[in-house]
């Protein structure tokens, strides 16, 4: 059994984490942490959770570091720099859910975020985009799980640019997300008056997730890539759906068989063909990201769909998922969810 | 293995059948049946599945016979009475999702669902209420499954009414249900710009779900128990939660603790106490009932409060939970589903 | 012109306001305070009103009372029992609608809510359900807009309990409320995430508009009314609806034609008879309360369908029809908005 | 007083159109036609709508054209063809709401609709964007109303290209609807449960509004434009949002300054600078069209978000704007309608 601690596990995150982790064979939990619910029971923070008695607790890294051989931390940018430093020095493996260790260059990181206080752990952090850096993550000691966003777009482009199917020129990425993306903390636009029956582009041009799939997609082109990503708002629950605009290099290329072999041994991608689009709601609290392509012949655009659950494959699945691989389990060990729909 | 196939299996419940038993380690699906999507993987018309390929057929009862040692019918009432008769000739088992068999008295389903062609089929069945009717379950060969409705009032009353600590009387319940209850089918009030944004009793005094209530009240009281029940349709896809007024007859007494008690053995049964109410969202997609109760001492009033998914443990989830029984499984196998929140 | 001020505005009742108030052609809006948004242009804390040239100020009593001849008051509870009083003084016309001068009785007021400071008011207080005290609303100087709840509840129930054709006693009321009741404050429960695709039941048997509701039963009764009141939150952005249950003295008595002809020279009751039943969607953004009566001739029961748009009958709405009754304007005078559907 | 009559009243449109028209201070509603609906009451099938006594009617062109003046024809593309000649015929005249007129150029019409049975009528038909065409709607005998996402897209986009701010290639609209663009027929994407929590793009490349915003496209640009069209399903009842990509000539111009200059006498066009980006919740229910501009300076893209009520300014709005135009009433007659927020 492995034993594992989540770190902050009051929000969405964390407790998507309990979610898949409780069903998990091979997984003992260890202790959820939080400052804020230190001293509740799971199930008062988190009713939906099945009867645990175990409760959140705030002890110290040495503490957690004595039973537990990896931890998640679900804490937020700025907030895990501090932290996954101390767990490493500790011999502890870290999957970090937060922004903090995504971009290898520390400058681009300042640039988007702010100062970096631990950016000697750069260097052995491996991103978590399971599909693409499997082999890496095998024998890692950190990973920094992708952010949402990033995942929905990074999985259908990569193959695409590393095999000059496309133009690494004139991307443009159109994202929309549900509302959980923005987590379980307070504020005036995740208020349910706000968010319904609404729709909204935010932070345009200025998403920090824009240096993370720049930074992706310019190790799979091998060439400097800038892209157009505007995030919207729309009001569902979970679930990110992206439609990339990018032009095709050649016209007659069939680019669903081609990823869908890409992808072949890897059992979350699902390349849709024929009349079936994807949908958020065909990938609601699964692990999956279903993809489908269309060339626009008149233009030579190629229009590529992409959806995901963002807190599953954008969060805490594909958490879960890198922790399969880096522990020898099964990849989808505890991820076979099917789908709830409707 | 047990076989089982899935008879008119194009609906939400026949989705939701597939969605549990695809996780089941001791089921094998042999058919899944329908006239209409005859024909069609079902990934093509379910995407949220994972690739199965499995397609829709029509086969004849003859042909299901062979190979199925059990059927789940989720076709309409009135086709039910049909088909459930020819199954159980063949010694194949059924569970049957419609209204037609839940009625033990044949005069009373006549008035309010009209003639019955196989009243003689009434004798064999087994209300599959599990909680309450697990032992006769185990030994049944037909099956009526519950109404969503009466699910969800029927596992507070029963245990109070029948240890004589609510009266029989002036029992009032207000149910209010997501949209899926209404199934699949193309309807005006089903419509997404018709259901959003509304809310809206319907059938007041008139739902065929108020006999069904009442015949297992009656039994629990040992009196004939009338009612008022008003279903009201709420924005929602999944979730029933009904509020139900009654008659206190000890004003004191623990009725939380007593339910609890009365269901130790029960999995899905969660009384609240304390702070933490009912919530739909506390039990999407799970097999769960959550109840919690509220004495009002300025006029003797209980306070019930209980929801369940409507298409888990409302419909298909407890179709599992009776073939579990029936088959000696484990009653939790397959069932063990954490509630998706948010 | 009638020089009107508002107090509190950047909430959502103040935004009614503002929605109805601007197309009002007797009134002019002379100011709208807010502490938190002084200085701000209503069009950036309201992107959705035409273009105002018009910022939220912060002024002293003093000041709004040198040119408003009538104020709303939109501040919460326990901060209305200190303002309303310094407009009086100087004057001025209140509209308050906050609950502090909905109560009657200062110890009824304290049970619920805490010390009331300005209990000498009460006196002068006239409740302002226009259908009902239309007459007094006239002359009054100060009213107390009532509750949203009570709305719902007080219109089909008053014209019964005054013409003894129900009994005051076992009324139950079982309300269902959007979630633009609880404001635009800071709140989990009023987070998307948490009240989308959720309905639960809150405050069981201790909602503070329970004594206001009794209060008014008890004046048209004539009797001490006491009733059952369980408030219930929808996922919805507008809307209550009300399902009462009470005891009909006579079964046959014709109780829809007995409340039109009751209501005939009110132009926001509509009487649904019929196959329409109640629905806020049919009065959303509108001043209607729609009801309709059911008899259950099985038990006797009454049940009573209610709604309104909570932010307007239920707030901004009834407290504008209150102003046109006291300054002698058409009570229908801006308020002849036809409900947006779907 | 102008008459006028709804030919194909029952939709939303029609639905909208009453709403509009019956705050109108010089129309008279003569006929509202349904086939289906025919001898019907209007509150009966649409129960939000005030008391009426108005009933829905199926008389023949004749008949209207003794009384009526203006007709909106709100039938199905196919159908117009057939009856908007008729009313021409009888010297009526006509706003139509289908798609059978917006195409100039029978040959794409055919292309994408099918055979043309009235293309000796396109040679007087005026398109019918108010802001852009208002001198010739004055005189317009036949106005083909614009389709929803055009309206959304083109209002932006003209200005820039027709004084050549934007180049007319590689132009990239993504759009995303409310389900009330589907209309009120029975189709399955259109149930609750399909549209709710859920978010899917369709049509990708096919979409028939493609060769209606292209032509007007090239119009301005005096160029043949060829763009990328993609429309989304997003789970609200009442908007689009279109964001637009497309490559700025002048990386410094003040685009938000120049096109509220240029729409400085359109009282529906609100230009949107600062910290406020338009939102669908910001407009619902009212004629306006919020735009925002942001430039990319790190590859000269300029971003151009858009908003609309699919069913006002996408539909009825503009119908009765264009009406009021071509009698000579102001153009925002019964069209100031402050948005309902939330």
């Amino acid at each position: 059994m492995l034993n594992v601690s989540i770190i902050g596990g009051s929000g969405y995150t964390g407790l998507e984490l309990l979610r898949i982790l409780l069903n998990h064979p091979f997984v003992t939990i260890k202790s959820v942490t939080s400052r804020q619910c230190a001293g509740k029971q799971l199930n008062e923070v988190f009713p939906s959770l099945p009867p645990l008695n175990l409760s959140f607790v705030d002890p110290s890294v040495d503490d957690i570091s004595k039973d537990s051989e990896l931890v998640f931390t679900c804490v937020p940018h700025k907030t895990a720099m501090d932290i996954v430093p101390k767990f490493l020095e500790k011999g502890i493996k870290v999957i970090d859910l937060s922004a903090d260790f995504r971009l290898r260059d520390k400058n681009i990181y300042e640039t988007w975020y702010g100062p970096h206080t631990a950016p000697y752990v750069l260097k052995d952090v491996v991103y978590g985009l399971t599909e693409i850096y499997r082999d890496s993550i095998k024998n890692a000691s950190v990973i920094a799980n992708p952010g949402c966003y990033p995942t929905s777009v990074l999985l259908p482009l990569i193959p695409l640019l590393q095999n000059n199917i496309i133009s690494h020129e004139n991307i443009i990425v159109d994202s929309k997300s549900g509302v959980s993306g923005a987590g379980r903390g307070l504020s005036l636009t995740s208020l349910y008056c706000e968010a319904n029956e609404s729709f909204m582009a935010y932070k345009v041009g200025e998403h920090r997730h824009t240096p993370e799939i720049e930074q992706e997609l310019s190790v799979a082109s091998k060439k400097d890539v800038i892209i157009n990503f505007t995030p919207h708002l729309t009001p569902l629950n979970r679930g990110i759906f992206s439609t990339i605009y990018c032009n095709i290099l050649q016209k007659d290329f069939d680019v669903a068989s081609f990823v869908a072999l890409y992808y072949k041994d890897s059992p979350f991608v699902r390349i849709r063909k024929g009349n079936i689009l994807p949908n958020v709601s065909h990938v609601r609290g699964s692990n999956y990201c279903d993809i489908a392509f269309k060339i626009d012949k008149r233009n030579g655009k190629l229009i590529i769909m992409s959806c995901i659950d963002n807190l599953v494959k954008g969060a805490s699945g594909q958490a879960v998922q890198n922790m399969n691989v880096m522990s020898g389990f099964d990849e989808a060990t505890a991820l076979n969810i099917i789908p709830q729909y409707p």
